[in-house]
């Protein structure tokens, strides 16, 4: 069991778009902690590129978004003529999902994460074989059950507090996301396997709270950002330290995910669900907002608590959380104990 | 002060509408926890009968609702015609604010609380002169800020998760709510105030993951609405126990709420933000609901984790969370310590 043999209990969110690096996977391992690479939106190569990258002894996971169903043009065409001539083309993919599930039977590592859906038991007993754990992102019982029926080794409990995209399965779903303390009480009644939390989470505090809930560890995306490590773009890092407040939207991509308010945001409150349709369709848009530096018009990722968020090595990240855990339940339990 | 000569960090939440009673608020205190009486939607008489009925020798508090701005009859006028002939008049009342405040100083109890907006300092100090504390709920930093300034004893930091009411000052505020873990961290890191947390908090490991996070105590509802000593009507005691979804609606009473989904929860998505005109427009018809026992026109006030809650006396749940509470507190620490 992987999660056992970590030194830190702290686990780097897979960030997709440019956040996450194979620097910070490295680092963070270096630590004593566990890291992700982000498989979604890259071509076979790429992702090969990054694993090799991150270099030779160094244990990481390798999270896949799993592919959902196509939308009807109908769904999200109006939305994509409101996006304008700036608009990319709108289309649906597998984002490769066979042939990254082979380069990962072929080239294990230690953990393959799923998002947005729960993979068979057929696919999840191939990675397995290799050599791999399979960590499914779970947002309710129901999809916990899910995931156990299908020999999940572990569930990554993700909360409503959590930034960027919720891993729901039912991408339409309008059901309110249960926030990460209930939802670790739920799944800790029901189940037996490990969970990793993750949402909200900005301090060590945070950590001891969810381990004291039950988890084994906790992951960690809006924490890892502004590290020199992360590839997070210095617009997004300037909004991430701000209090802006945050939102579940379909704006960016066409699936909930949180961000921090922004005029792009706020303007598409209405937005389909469609994905990854819209994502594509919002491409050129993010894109050039990359380049110029609007943070107006970016995905601003970010979880509830972001603006607790510093600027300090990936490394030094793992330890503080760490360290501020151990006193935090330190304390709680002596304030208890003294009652 | 109080919460330092509690010997078991839990308190029960005020609990409107009949399931909070005073052999509820009675028990809770002989079990080592503490416990609020309702004032809100009552007359002062009714509420110095509670008062009384608690019994000499207990301590015990009592929750107010600071009056909020009168809408204009634009807002809900559509709203209550689509209830139909069954719907009570709207009206706006301060619902005797000054008339309890009066009372409470002249019969002071250990808390006065305070719900939906942030009483004034002179308010604050006619109460503690009379030697009560003054403990205010808030659901975000900035809100936190304002009661501190206010000369609040205490912050309730209630989380999205929560069942009833969400405290908001702005009832028209349409910001998504902090779930519980980002803001007892966002608070944590900005005010030395105790912190009582409340939202979906459904086991001792919640209680224990909120202490880690900084709290010094945790406010329950759902968790004591099954007790024999309370009063909660039984058609909501069933629906407590289905594994029903729950969402925030302004449906019952032109305030955000959490109530587990039903018929008139889901027809009336779009109810306006208009309180307490909207609770009396709806009076008569959650009092017909819950006459004849029909859970799908009653308000089902449920936390997120609401399927936890036991049929168990209020002093066993006191008893349970706290001891659970401890193991979970221990077990975390020794993983900590083991890594």
């Amino acid at each position: 069991m992987l999660l056992e043999s970590l030194s830190r209990p702290i686990v780097a969110a897979p960030m997709g778009g440019g956040p996450t690096t194979p620097e910070l996977v490295r680092a963070v391992a270096g630590a004593g902690g566990f890291g992700f690479l982000a498989a979604g939106y890259r071509s076979v190569e790429d992702l090969r590129g990054e694993m090799r990258a991150v270099g030779d002894g160094v244990r990481f996971g390798v999270n896949l978004f799993v592919p959902g169903p196509e939308a009807r043009t109908e769904v999200y065409a109006e939305y994509v003529k409101r996006l304008g001539r700036e608009a990319g083309e709108p289309r649906w993919s597998d984002d490769s999902w066979e042939e990254k599930l082979e380069l990962l039977v072929r080239e294990p590592v230690a953990v393959v994460s799923f998002t947005f859906g729960c993979p068979g038991s057929e696919e999840i007993g191939r990675l397995r074989e290799a050599g791999s754990e399979g960590w499914v992102t779970v947002t309710s019982p129901e999809e916990a059950a899910q995931a156990e029926a299908a020999g999940a080794d572990v569930l990554i409990a993700q909360g409503y507090e959590a930034g960027a995209h919720q891993g729901t399965f039912d991408l339409e779903s309008e059901e309110e996301p249960f926030g990460l303390l209930p939802l670790l009480q739920l799944l800790r009644a029901e189940t037996k396997l490990p969970l990793v939390a993750t949402g909200g989470i900005g301090s060590g505090a945070g950590v001891a709270a969810c381990l004291a809930a039950g988890a084994s560890a906790v992951q960690l995306g809006s924490a890892f950002m502004l590290c020199p490590e992360a590839g997070t773009p210095e617009a997004h890092r300037e909004a991430l330290k701000e209090r802006r407040p945050t939102r579940l939207t379909r704006a960016f991509t066409g699936r909930r995910a949180r961000g921090a308010v922004n005029r792009f945001l706020s303007e598409h409150e209405d937005a389909p669900a469609a994905y990854p349709e819209v994502h594509y369709a919002t491409a050129p848009i993010r894109a050039g907002a990359r380049e110029a530096g609007d943070a107006e018009a970016l995905n601003l990722w970010a979880g509830q608590a972001h603006w607790l968020a510093r600027e300090e090595p990936a490394a030094t990240v793992v330890k503080r959380f760490t360290d501020e855990a151990r006193e935090a339940l330190d304390s709680a339990l002596r304030t208890l104990t003294s009652l």
